[in-house]
């Protein structure tokens, strides 16, 4: 089959790879209809974290082609979202609600088949693959139903940690995708106002689509001043940090109002807590990998009734052939996040 | 009057200091019947954080002695506890319920007087203090109801910052007296199970009687491991971390279970947050001074119905001619929590 192969940074190619195929009786196999790049994708891509030379990707739905003699709710036919984590739903941390912590799960391509691929392997896929109900959805539709797969996820996760409730107000730290998809889940999540920062006025307009109701478009200590402005000096209710770096969150910290949370959801490069301010302001952090599988029925049911639109993020559009380019213009900026179009329904 | 004066690291004596007065309308004087030193006062004892030539304390029951016209909830001879911070109530951040940020607070010995002395200037008076009602309190309740000026609603706080809810396993890192207390906190919350780390018999014995299922007498590795093998491998659901060092953070962040809370209390001194295996395991922290103004009514109520009796930390009695052996003892290990008792009802 056509995958996407990380070659080395900066080199990923579609190339040949051995067909996915049913190896234990939980498996499924998904044939792929959309996929996407994601913004950890890109710390490979650029060279920045190392990744083993082969299949990459994590975030897809498709159809099912294949399944295992254990399975048992999936069909062949079905249209299903993939976590970008698989997992048994039945161990302490799963029962938990954290199935990224999965004590028998593991992350795509740990299953020998990248999510950027014409097909994929996924294990414990009971547990782990959620059905979508109904048939013939649009292309708008199955966008927003490929983002419950990492990113829309991530921005609730990001939501979740920083304990968003019904009249805060909420900072999002990032504009990508991710912090995009954090607006959007704030405002799912009652947010009565809600500061994007945000420099670029593409990203800016889908924050205000997606419910910001103020932009802040200045950075570091110019953006902890212009928050701080809107707030009366206070900090915001809920602060998500969407990057990853540790200018993002020291900003998030920042801006965090006494005894307030901060969500973090990127993967932290060079981030160093400041322990001393957050004791003296008492400002919390919680974050790491969303749970997916935990908050997929709640955010499909809403994408399904068409209450919330989170593949609007997805501005950029390829195959696989074009998987380069799909990384290159989400590295470049030209594209918030790259759809990769691989199969139809 | 007299007062405790710490004089230099090591050298914390009895002096004579200006009588308390009232300066502003908001004032109250309270003269103190009993007060106690904090394990934080231990690091300026040290000499392990700068500290003032000066008054020092900041933990203190006593009565009102005299009132500023501005002062309409307390009358001359009313018994109060005071929070080790003072504060106005209605500030962003006192509406918020972290008192400790007030915009027009601050903490003891800011006012000019120290706790561990026999009076003490307590600004924004209506807000700061509380009054305890009834008359002719026992000597083991007036220990309890000290107990409520830091260092039980510090414990209080690490179980709420924890999340500790009913029916959880929790673990207390530190057998001082703050952990102690976070072990009474945490029963009274609802804990199932309570992993009390203690390695010294007499904190075993207490930590016990607050109600500790379990207790772990290994350090660090060890510590860990022990914590492990009580929850089958999981981690607790929910960690107090009551020292402030670098190795109980720790400590406290490897046995937290996935997608749980470490509730942190001590002042931070060394600690740097593993923010890569906070997020892999999805752990988060918080925690700051407690605000014990918004604790104190209703912790103020169960001790004065009997239902918890926190003043057993307190195992060490001295007066203010002893101010110097109350810090050594507790410098020492001998005391858990020194007593000083300067006056009476």
């Amino acid at each position: 089959m056509r995958a996407a192969i990380f070659n080395e940074p900066r080199n990923i190619t579609a190339g040949d790879r051995p067909d996915a195929a049913i190896k234990e009786p939980s498996d499924a196999v998904v044939r792929v209809v959309l996929a996407c790049v994601c913004g950890s994708d890109l710390w490979y891509y650029r060279g920045e974290t190392p990744f083993e030379p082969g299949p990459i990707g994590h975030e897809f739905i498709g159809v099912i082609e294949d399944v295992g003699t254990d399975v048992t709710t999936l069909r062949n036919g079905d249209l299903v979202i993939s976590p970008f984590a698989f997992s048994d739903g039945s161990c302490p941390n799963c029962q938990n609600g954290i199935t990224t912590s999965c004590v028998n799960g593991g992350f795509f391509p740990m299953n020998g088949d990248g999510g950027q691929g014409e097909a994929v392997r996924v294990p414990l896929a009971d547990t782990t693959l959620v059905t979508v109900p109904g048939s013939g959805h649009s292309d708008e539709m199955q966008r927003s139903l490929l983002t419950l797969s990492d990113v829309f996820a991530t921005g609730h996760h990001a939501a979740v940690c920083a304990r968003v409730k019904p009249g805060d107000t909420v900072a999002v730290v990032g504009d990508g995708a991710v912090g995009l998809s954090g607006v959007l889940a704030a405002k799912r999540l009652g947010a009565e106002r809600i500061i994007a920062l945000s420099r670029h006025a593409d990203r800016q307009a889908l924050a205000k689509e997606f419910g910001a109701t103020d932009i802040v478009a200045e950075r570091g200590d110019g953006a902890v001043q212009a928050v701080k402005e809107l707030t009366d000096g206070v900090g915001v209710d809920a602060t998500l940090e969407c990057v990853g770096t540790g200018q993002a969150m020291q900003t998030a910290i920042d801006i965090a109002r006494a005894g307030s949370m901060v969500g973090f959801v990127g993967v932290p490069h060079g981030v160093e807590l400041p322990i001393g301010q957050m004791f003296r302001q008492t400002v919390g952090v919680h974050g790491g990998g969303a749970p997916v599988r935990v908050y997929l029925p709640e955010l499909l049911e809403d994408v399904l009734a068409e209450r919330i639109n989170p593949g609007r993020v997805l501005d950029y559009e390829t195959d696989l052939d074009g998987i380069g380019d799909a990384y290159a213009a989400m590295d470049e900026r030209r594209a918030i996040k790259s759809l990769v179009r691989v199969g139809s329904l």
